[in-house]
């Protein structure tokens, strides 16, 4: 079968100590041209500027190579929907692109942010999940509707280099915005610092809860590897004694803004971590945050611009586990 | 003479049979690093997905590399009339733009789509021919408002591949689509198909003629080659026996739209190849389409999902192609 | 100290003489694999057609690789300015975005225009010094608000070559235009060519005079290489006897239009150089434009098409001087 990496149920926890310990292994000594005359293909339905940077550098600094595709931009539209009269703004179908792009390329990386319809819909993942099925090479999720990957491994890995273990008290707090921000991202911190047995503690104002499939699967893998989830409306209780902490903002859980047990937006400024919230944390605490980063709307200068700030190590570690993640595909 | 590639001509029946010769043998036997310290400098004017994937991997994969430029989008709008008072949004005229980009690559490829004004234009192909005026380097076409000649190529080569020789009764009909369409495709399928010696019928509705200056040339590639064309408004008495349909919309002959001799495109939609269409070819007939296809609208999921879809087969024949008509020019 | 070169001072009429002597000998001997296991991260905030690929073209024939970013195009827009509550449309801050890019590469290259509000604002600089307090990797300058420092590099190269020795007469003219264009291009040919010991006229009308700022620079370096600067409303008088004349459209100065010193535009439509103009210079003077120029709005086509004319010539030199200096740096 074609190795996909695309979730974190395709790593689970051995997969991802392993991808952890080839990330710090490298880290260390770089390997050589471990991709020669591997070319990866990589399509962009959304914005990028670490993905896109960390996973060509990764290539090209190990002898491979790199293409860069944006959907409806250069490119044609694609349309993942089966079976429809394709008589929009969508030129090409996902039908004929993957299996077009496998002739070209060893691998596929594929960026592709969530619609914004459901949270039922982004855990059905319809795009990448189309990638899946279609592609005969493996495909690799550069952020999907569900979870960004890489981003969750990065974030362990920076908490290993930290910290020396990945099992401690780590806590996710959600973070103010001016929009609604789709879930990839602290899902894919919950599921990874999960399946790194790590303590977690997980804080969002009512209303703004993860998905029950996420947080099944995230205690399935706590249940596994020792580690713990909760789950807390009281941000100032979450950060007591964490030793990282990862702020990111994400939107409503759907349905609860209309239903009234979403907190508006607005109203949720105090939730933006500064220094004082830092301050709560473990003497030690690192600071996590996946960029880009609304400075002092989403996060206060004076953690991004204090001692506790790991985020520039984290974006480097996106490259290391990125690197081991695709040598084991090819 | 700069050896430039744009337009059948360049080639001739000769051409076209020594590169399909080289891709076959190289898609058995690929070649090494044949395009080392060479640099290809690829000029979009229009959106490509394989176009741009399939050159790339071309150059990459032996050793070159690519530049992607998209006129307009983060490169200046060129202006290619001569004399004219550059006033307007085009920044940069092509007699400066191409034989800067000849001093930093060893050759150019270039993408401009048909301006829609009318077939008379397309026939000049205002655009290439000023990149092949102004270029000190060889110049190859990725598609310009007259030819397509790699894809021209790439479907031969597929006919060739699945039926051991291009001498065969194949079908190029018309499909629907909900706008008009350059002939650059059609036309770039007959002159190559008459060019490798192919039994061709064209069909297609009334007032969508191909230009008489296509149709002569590629009559009299036909008679040097042994072929045969003909041209019918029949598209089933066209499918019967063919061994290889390739379908593509275009748009109405210039001025037949407006003479009212020309079935408007709303009314044509029993064009659209279906399964049943495809039974009434040759049993082991294989179906063509050089991609992106509307789905459901010019081409039936039946067809492109069923057993004669060779489709993604032809995509990957664009890379042989390709590599071997760049080696030819370097 | 990290080695930026965004600006003329960074190198000196020293650093300027060992670029253009490092750009000559490996003109005639092109390097071999210098940029061997280098990756340049370019990062463009406007559009670039010869920077883009004598960049990219210099790091790939040398064995090294780019990334290209552009900046609201596939990646997130940057915001510079400190301590500002980040809601607008500007998602990442470069005080994250730089240091990340330097993490995945060896040098960073940047291309970010004037914002168009005051020759005081293009003096700071704003964005290329946010890029050169936050990278610690060497920043190189595709052209700023204040400097185009590659191009006058460039320019200066194309007058050695045409007359063996850059202290010549050389005149540089302002051109017609229909927009105030930066003064980044006129202020990098009058320092490089002053630091290169040129006799340097400036002829432009009322006005659109360059910065004091710039002007005393200039002065200096002239004082330091026994060159000379004088400027003057006076283009016919400036042309004669000039080796070398090199024509820019460049904006009024700052608050001129409004204080009705500056001549409009509109009718200054004489002062485009035509045949008559290079008449008027040295019997071999050569003509300069740095592209991309709008033909028979600001240069006519009886230079750019004419003897005079070496534009490709110093396109091409982008290329040498830039080997030169991405090697100096790394």
């Amino acid at each position: 079968m074609t190795r996909h990496i695309t979730h974190l149920r395709d790593l689970g926890p051995e997969g991802v100590a392993r991808v952890l310990a080839q990330a710090v292994a490298w880290k260390e000594a770089p390997p050589g041209k471990i991709f020669a005359d591997k070319l990866l293909a990589m399509v962009f339905f959304n914005p990028s500027l670490r993905t896109r940077a960390s996973f060509e550098a990764a290539m090209l600094r190990h002898g491979g190579n790199a293409i860069v595709l944006e959907v409806g931009n250069g490119t044609w539209k694609l349309e993942d929907r089966d079976g429809v009269v394709m008589d929009g703004d969508r030129a090409e179908h996902v039908k004929e692109a993957v299996p077009v792009l496998a002739r070209y390329a060893d691998a596929l990386a594929v960026r592709t942010f969530s619609g914004g319809v459901s949270d039922a819909e982004d855990e059905l993942d319809p795009v990448i999940a189309a990638f899946r099925a279609h592609s005969p090479v493996p495909v690799i999720s550069m952020e999907s509707a569900r979870e960004h990957p890489c981003q969750g491994l990065a974030d362990l890995l920076t908490v290993q280099k930290a910290f020396g273990t990945t099992k401690v008290p780590v806590t996710l707090t959600w973070a103010p915005h001016m929009k609604p921000l789709p879930k990839a991202v602290p899902n894919s911190f919950l599921l990874t610092a999960a399946a790194c047995g790590a303590d977690i503690t997980v804080a969002h104002p009512e209303g703004y809860e993860l998905t029950p499939e996420v947080r099944a699967e995230a205690e399935a893998y706590a249940k596994a590897t020792g580690g713990s989830v909760r789950f807390t409306h009281n941000q100032g209780e979450a950060l007591k004694g964490a030793k990282a902490v990862c702020a990111k903002a994400w939107g409503p859980a759907t349905g609860a803004a209309d239903s009234g047990t979403a907190a508006s937006m607005s109203s949720l400024g105090p939730w933006m971590p500064t220094a004082a919230h830092m301050h709560a944390a473990a003497k030690d605490a690192v600071f996590l945050h996946c960029l880009p980063v609304r400075r002092n709307l989403e996060v206060h200068d004076s953690v991004l611009d204090g001692p506790w700030s790991r985020v520039t190590d984290e974006a480097e570690n996106r490259f290391h586990v990125q690197r081991a993640l695709l040598a084991s595909m090819f």
